[in-house]
């Protein structure tokens, strides 16, 4: 890579420090955290998003709000403990990752002394944060090859390094393909209402040296007819039964726009993604989100403001639309009902 | 109409002003045009917008930058007034329908003193306003009964009283239905990168007690796949002989997705807007507009500030995509080739 990826969690030395997300692209500021208080407002305040960050984030959280028991009895350890884990799960409500995070941090050893005790459970953050990165990297290295010399890449909202860690899901095959020498461009939709694309997807790969162009999200199908984009690849959310997706508002168009085209379009996703208990994609709700977020950019009006709005934060793109999901146990293919299942056989994750 | 449907060139008692829809939503300031000069900076500076807007705010152009001639001799008046077209012609250069008004009003009438010449002119600036108007009621009246009881209606961008004159283009048949009392509702699409939905015709719908629900680009699939838009109806910047359409980048991707989903697509269109002698979409060049409108949202910084951008104006919709245009003319239907020739029987307009 020809320059670096950035990280959104930094882990050094036992010092936990979050990049917040918030200020990017114009001020790159990282904030040590020293206790579950400021973890769970970094979360809270969205300077640090991504469900799998998030899990990462709050893990080390309970590791940072222990670091002054480290000399206390298992007792007071584990009173602390408790006290942190109870506090972080409620920072995002409807973050899985969060709560299957801090429930494996804090089942790891309830017994010993306080040091004993951080040990485990540092450990166990150590752990959760070495297995993403190494999802990311299959993740990757399942879909590198998919991306050639020449080839015009699109995404869609952020499922990079930001929002996960290391490569990110959608961005991996992106970040090995150029390790790997790979001449090819992605163009960044710029996903409103919050214009993750932009603000971060843009900015994270030009970090890293790839060449990233910035489109509105008006202008995929022109892009698609130009014959410039030759495969899609988005995150997802949530991933159900039969291989529907839930991914940002605006990922089912792209699907339907790329189908007419005949232009590959691949959902990047990690096990923990996987929701086999679900049938389909209509038995999800979606969120509306707050009716500011469509009446204005970044605070500024840019419509009336008492105008009505729907602001819908996720869609549903249909399983048809899907060619393959690019997983850490490789490329998943129809029909998804029986491939997919290979996930449920993988560990879970942040 | 409970309410009341903006005007964006107003002419009265021989004084032209032009409303700075720059500044809508938050601002609605008319500012008096007393130059060949203040006119084309309004244009260049996208005050004023939208193809016959911008026809019929040149030819009044024209009316102002002569006033001071009226008194002079046919000679210097005709020099004033070459000037002055010439200085607009160039205002915008895709703007067909501005070199055909400037056109019209130079060719009127080339002789007597610069009295008379003043007022042939004149009248020729009005008669392009009054045909405008009498175009836009035409295609209100074809649409019309397109928009039932309970219509959900998606429009893109601004093809309204603000882009055209009075009832606007794709808003006629919007406006005139609510005349009649049906009761609909209107999806605006916000249209980045320059949120001409957000900015221009979810405030005048609002403003003429229309039910308007904002949304982004990104929500059209999602809103289609809940059932809740029945039909779509767009203006567009120029339709040629096959049927194709050049409009607002992002109309093609509404179009397929309509398409998909079985909702009927239709495009409100003049006689002015028909170019015959261009054979198909493909022949068009697509302008792309500076980086720094999708790197910004009205002037504020959205994404790195030395983003690569790709910033094309418009697409193209091919023909197959449309179910029908809305023209002064009544509604025409496919095959187009053969049905659009009934534009070219019409008289042009601004």
């Amino acid at each position: 890579m020809s320059r670096h990826v950035p990280e959104s969690v930094r882990w050094r030395d036992d010092r936990l420090e979050l990049l917040d997300q918030t200020q990017l692209p114009h001020h790159v500021a990282y904030e040590a955290q020293t206790s579950a208080e400021s973890v769970e407002a970094a979360i809270r305040a969205l300077k640090v998003r991504g469900a799998p960050a998030i899990g990462i984030a709050a893990a080390y959280g309970l590791v940072v709000a222990t670091q002054p028991y480290r000399r206390a009895t298992g007792e007071r350890f584990e009173h602390a403990l408790d006290a942190a884990a109870e506090r972080l799960r409620h920072a995002r409500p409807t973050a899985v990752n969060l709560r299957w995070a801090i429930d494996r941090v804090v089942a790891t050893q309830r017994s010993g002394d306080g040091a004993a005790r951080y040990c485990a459970i540092k450990a166990a953050a150590e752990a959760i944060h070495a297995e993403d990165r190494q999802m990311c990297r299959a993740i990757g290295e399942a879909g590198r090859p998919l991306i050639r010399d020449g080839c015009g890449v699109l995404t869609h909202c952020n499922a990079g390094a930001l929002a996960v860690s290391e490569l990110g899901t959608a961005t991996a095959p992106m970040y090995l393909a150029h390790q790997a020498g790979v001449r090819f461009r992605v163009f960044a939709g710029e996903t409103r209402p919050l214009l993750q694309g932009s603000r971060l997807t843009a900015w994270e790969l030009q970090q890293s040296g790839i060449d990233v162009t910035l489109i509105s999200d008006t202008m995929v199908a022109h892009l698609m007819a130009q014959g410039e984009i030759d495969l899609v690849i988005v995150g997802a959310d949530r991933v159900v039964e039969n291989g529907d997706v839930v991914n940002k508002i605006g990922t089912s168009m792209i699907a339907i726009v790329a189908k007419h085209f005949g232009v590959p379009f691949y959902v990047a996703c990690p096990a923990s993604t996987y929701d086999g208990a679900t049938p389909d994609g209509q038995a999800v709700v979606i969120e509306e989100r707050d009716a500011d977020e469509v009446r204005t950019v970044r605070g500024q009006a840019t419509a009336p403001s008492n105008v009505k709005v729907r602001n819908p934060a996720f869609d549903v793109t249909p399983f048809d639309f899907v060619t393959a999901f690019i997983t850490n146990v490789g490329l998943l293919e129809p029909p998804f009902a029986q491939s997919l299942r290979a996930l449920t056989t993988q560990p879970r994750r942040a």
